[in-house]
C-alpha cells in the first residue's frame, strides 16, 4: 500500500478515548474503549477489536470553484486544541453506486448541499475522507473529524443536517464514534 | 478483497499468448510470453514475472444518458470468437488527479470525446476497466479489451485516436500488450 493509506483500530489501547458509540443504521461494530488512527497499514492484533482501512484520494464531486473555496478555509488535522474527534464509517447502497456520475453529483450537492453545508462549519471542524469501497472493506468511507470541545454542538448540528438529506437515504450502514484525546497520552 | 477484484499475471504460463508488448510511455514492464487473467486475488509465484491487480468499480464520468447508451450496446467479455485481446496498463500524472471532477470530465469527454470514441467501436470491441490507483498499485488503470481477429485494425484505430487526445497528455506510463488466446488451452 502507499502513503495515502490510513488504519483505524478499535480496542483496548489507542490515543483516543471513546466517549460514545452509536449505530445509526445497519450492523453495529463491537464497542471499544479506545481508537488508534495511524498512517499506513497496521495488522490486526489481540488488543484490537476491529481494524478499518481507507485511502485519501482524488475528489469525486467537487468542482474547481468549490475546491478553491475549500482549500482557502479548510484546516489541517492535528491542531493541539482539537481534543474532540469523531470517526464515522459509512456504507452506501448498491443503488447509489449504480447511479451515473451526474445523478450522484445531483443528489450529493444540488439536492443535499453536502459541500455547502460542510463548508459552513469550516475552519472549526477539520475533516479527512478515506475511501475504502474498492479495497473490499466493510464500509465505503471512513470519515474523520477533529474539533475543539466548544464546537461540539456545531458538529452535532452538521451531522444531523447531513443525515436529513436525500443523499443519506442511500446510506445503509453508519456508526458514529465520538472521541476525546487521551489526556495521559502524547 | 471482494468479487470485483481481478488479477493479471505475466509469465511463463497463461491462457493468453503475448504477440506484442510495447512501452508507449514511462517505465517498461518485463517482457513475458504469456498472460493470465483471473477473477480474485492471486499471489505472485516463480512462474510470474509480474502481477497486477485492479477492481471494477462505479462509473466516474459517464452521465445517465451515456450510461444507457453504453448498456444497450456493450458486449460481455469471453465471447468465443474474440480470440484477440489487449491489456493496456495506464498511469496518469499527479496533475490529473489534482484536477477537480468537473475539470477531469471536461477533458475526458467534452474535449477528448473518450466515451463517444469508444462507443463507435461497440459491440466489436468488448472492454473492462479495472481501477487500481487507490490499491497502491504501480498503475492507475488496467484496461482490457477483447475482439475478433478481423477487428484488429479497428482496435488499432481506437487506441491511436485516444492517444492523440488532450486526456492522454496526462498519461505518464502506458504499456500496450497484445494477446492471442492460446490454441492449446481451454
Amino acid at each position: 500500500m502507499h502513503d495515502r493509506t490510513f488504519t483505524f483500530m478499535g480496542g483496548e489501547v489507542g490515543a483516543w478515548d471513546v466517549t460514545d458509540m452509536a449505530t445509526i443504521v445497519g450492523e453495529s461494530l463491537p464497542s471499544v474503549p479506545h481508537v488508534e488512527f495511524l498512517r499506513g497499514v497496521e495488522s490486526a492484533s489481540d488488543s484490537r477489536s476491529w481494524v478499518l482501512r481507507g485511502v485519501t484520494s482524488n475528489q469525486r464531486y467537487v468542482t474547481r470553484a468549490e475546491q478553491e473555496e475549500l482549500v482557502a478555509i479548510q484546516p489541517t488535522l492535528g491542531r493541539a486544541e482539537s481534543t474532540r474527534a469523531a470517526l464515522i464509517p459509512i456504507r452506501k447502497t448498491d443503488e447509489w453506486w449504480r447511479l451515473s456520475q451526474d445523478e450522484r453529483r445531483q443528489i450529493f450537492e444540488e439536492q443535499s448541499r453536502h459541500i455547502v453545508t460542510g463548508m459552513r462549519y469550516l475552519p472549526a471542524i477539520a475533516r479527512q475522507l478515506h475511501h475504502c469501497r474498492d479495497l473490499g472493506e466493510p464500509f465505503d468511507f471512513l470519515t474523520w473529524f477533529e474539533y475543539e470541545p466548544e464546537h461540539q454542538a456545531a458538529f452535532d448540528e452538521l451531522v444531523h443536517a447531513l443525515r436529513a438529506t436525500e443523499e443519506w437515504t442511500y446510506v445503509d450502514r453508519e456508526i458514529d464514534i465520538r472521541l476525546t484525546r487521551g489526556s495521559a497520552r502524547s
